[in-house]
């Protein structure tokens, strides 16, 4: 967790701090978030094609940036993901934005970081289906990964850690500074409405932060899904449970971040909600035993629009071309 | 077809022009690629959204972009493409770069231009699926797309001629100039190896360039392809013969541009050739009748690796958010 000042000033003494450097001067339970400036450029570039490569994939056709679009909120806005020879998967395709913000990766948190992850979905046979040597030996054959990788880790010889390596530095320059929201956390009370303000104010006073606190709002906790209710899906996962096999854990799922929940639709693990109004009232209804009024919800649900950070602007990576030895992908395997 | 300066002039007093602004003074069947300075901007961006956007897709995760991706040569690097619910495209699917160059679009030329092209891919069933009336609502229903039509257009009522317009207005921008060999065409002698020069010798002196002419060395008419020996193809396609219904036409393609042929592999209608070699073999048989040596081989396909220009620097764009009532993709259609 950041470091803050602590010290709460009011409007008229910080106007002079510009909003985009400024610190944050309001204790709150949650904090502005950091723009990552990372100490290895040209690992950052390697991991950003990495995960625009279709190449990774056995289809050929599959990226990451295909069910992490980072042209959308980094998801692909569907109920549940399609992967590999069109095959649904299980579950709705969270957010790579802020994803490094988190204690762990996945809907069950069956992955301690982002270089664990990475290593899943190439392999996953309704992700990408790409066995992992078949993943490096592509990337072995590839004359402009073998340089990349030659002079940013010293060896001709491509592993799989050098590739998620990569990816998951990439991943850690997806934060979204700046938000509406962050701009008032430092200090800036013309950044949100007194509607967004309301609705900030009962997230705090309902519970809503409890759960979802932090840089992230959220991914800092796993939390039963139907806490006062019972939540009804017909997706097979179980959270936790699929990853302890601890009764306890059954139905308990990472917090999700609410971090530019406006793009990220529709909600859920099941991808059932539709909509920030839907996702909100079962919140209300299920973790805190609540019915909100109209009000409630619409000042609820912009409030979180004011969580809509900045996303980095990417220039479109241009793909190292494949070698003469390069195995070609392979769509109806 | 450009004008362009025919005095060939000797490498000396032309070595203070700067390669990227200088004119052509080399007189040959080839010519430089001009950038495209477009004089509406604004119609750029939205066609690159567009071209960008998955939500012109029935599933909403196919976009342009991913058959003809601009990380790569344009292409998708496959045999043929894969498109909604993963069915193979009959064919090879051709790059974008440079496709304003032509006479018309497609293998058989069967739209006229960039603009009646771009309808094609929204509705085929094999590739996105998306019934016209529906992408037009989709785009109708997205604050984004309708306030920047309103500005480009004046209108506030959305059609199909406005999202194809201005994703042919992008696919202008998408040229690729100063190649090494348009950089020798300006008169630099060091930009090409005397090997690509030779290749280039032989490229004319057998007759490629009969075929192979222009700006986009093709695409600038339709030929026969096994003209001197038939070519054997699991592919249905019949080429002119599909559109004509004329006997003269079967077998008859528009002649591709050979720009970033290196990029666009695997080669042909239907994609059976892997690589260049392969391609500039075949074509030496069954269109010249020639068997060409390892040398002369080897030297074609130098000359045609020097014809990767460079493609724009672009941004990823940030897609206009779905409104409320956008309809939502449908991959299982
Ligand atoms: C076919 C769709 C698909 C592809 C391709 C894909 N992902 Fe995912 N991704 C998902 C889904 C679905 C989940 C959630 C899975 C779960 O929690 O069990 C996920 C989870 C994640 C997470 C965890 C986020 C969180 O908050 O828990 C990260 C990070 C991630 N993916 C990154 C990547 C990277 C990097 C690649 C490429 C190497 C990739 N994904 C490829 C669909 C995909
Ligand atoms: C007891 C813990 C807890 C409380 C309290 C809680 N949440 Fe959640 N929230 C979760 C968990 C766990 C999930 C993920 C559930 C799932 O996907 O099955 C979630 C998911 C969400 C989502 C969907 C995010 C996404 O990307 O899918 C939204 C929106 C949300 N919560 C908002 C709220 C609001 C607003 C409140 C207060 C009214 C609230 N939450 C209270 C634990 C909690
Ligand atoms: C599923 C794959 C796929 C998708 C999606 C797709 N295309 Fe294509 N595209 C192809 C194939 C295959 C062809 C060749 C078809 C033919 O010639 O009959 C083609 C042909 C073209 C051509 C003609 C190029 C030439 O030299 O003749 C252009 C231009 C083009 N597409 C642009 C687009 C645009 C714009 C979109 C999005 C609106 C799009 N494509 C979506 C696969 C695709
Ligand atoms: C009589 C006309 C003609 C001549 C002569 C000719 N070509 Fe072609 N070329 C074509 C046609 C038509 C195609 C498309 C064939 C197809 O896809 O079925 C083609 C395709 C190609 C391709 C594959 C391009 C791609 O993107 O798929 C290459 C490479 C090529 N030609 C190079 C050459 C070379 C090198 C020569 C001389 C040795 C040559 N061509 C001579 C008409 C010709
Ligand atoms: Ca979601
Ligand atoms: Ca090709």
């Amino acid at each position: 967790m950041k470091v803050f000042s602590a010290i709460a000033v009011g409007a008229i003494s910080i106007a002079v701090l510009t909003p985009t450097y400024a610190e944050q001067v309001r204790h709150e339970p949650v904090q502005v978030i950091q723009p990552y400036i990372s100490e290895e450029p040209a690992k950052v570039e390697l991991g950003k094609q990495l995960f625009f490569d279709p190449r990774l994939s056995m289809s050929g056709i599959i990226s990451c940036n295909t069910c992490h679009n980072l042209s959308y909120g980094g998801t692909d806005n569907l109920k549940t993901s399609i992967g590999h020879k069109w095959q649904a998967g299980p579950v709705n395709s969270p957010t790579v934005f802020n994803s490094s913000l988190q204690i762990a990766q996945f809907w069950d948190g069956r992955a301690v970081d982002l270089q664990e992850q990475a290593a899943g979905p190439i392999a996953a046979n309704v992700e990408m289906a790409m066995p992992h040597s078949l993943a490096v030996d592509v990337i072995q054959s590839i004359p402009g990964y073998r340089e990349q990788i030659a002079a940013i880790y010293g060896t001709d010889q491509v592993t799989l850690d050098h590739i998620t390596d990569a990816i998951a530095e990439f991943e850690k320059t997806l934060v979204t500074p700046n938000s509406p929201f962050d701009q008032w956390l430092k200090g800036d009370d013309n950044a949100i409405t007194a509607q967004q303000l309301a609705g900030y104010e009962l997230f705090k006073s309902v519970g809503c932060v409890s759960c979802h606190f932090g840089e992230a709002l959220g991914g800092k906790s796993f939390m039963k899904m139907g806490l006062v209710q019972p939540y009804e899906s017909d997706s097979p996962a179980q959270g936790r449970f699929d990853v302890t096999g601890n009764e306890m854990d059954r139905f308990t799922f990472k917090v999700p971040t609410l971090r530019n929940v406006a793009l990220t639709y529709p909600y859920f693990h099941d991808g059932a909600a539709e909509t920030l109004e839907e996702a909100t009232q079962v919140m209300g209804q299920l973790q805190l035993g609540r019915n909100f009024t109209e009000d409630e919800l619409a000042s609820l649900v912009a409030f979180m629009e004011s969580l809509t950070g900045e996303r980095p602007e990417l220039t479109l990576p241009f793909l190292p071309e494949s070698g003469p030895d390069t195995p070609r992908p392979d769509p109806f395997k």
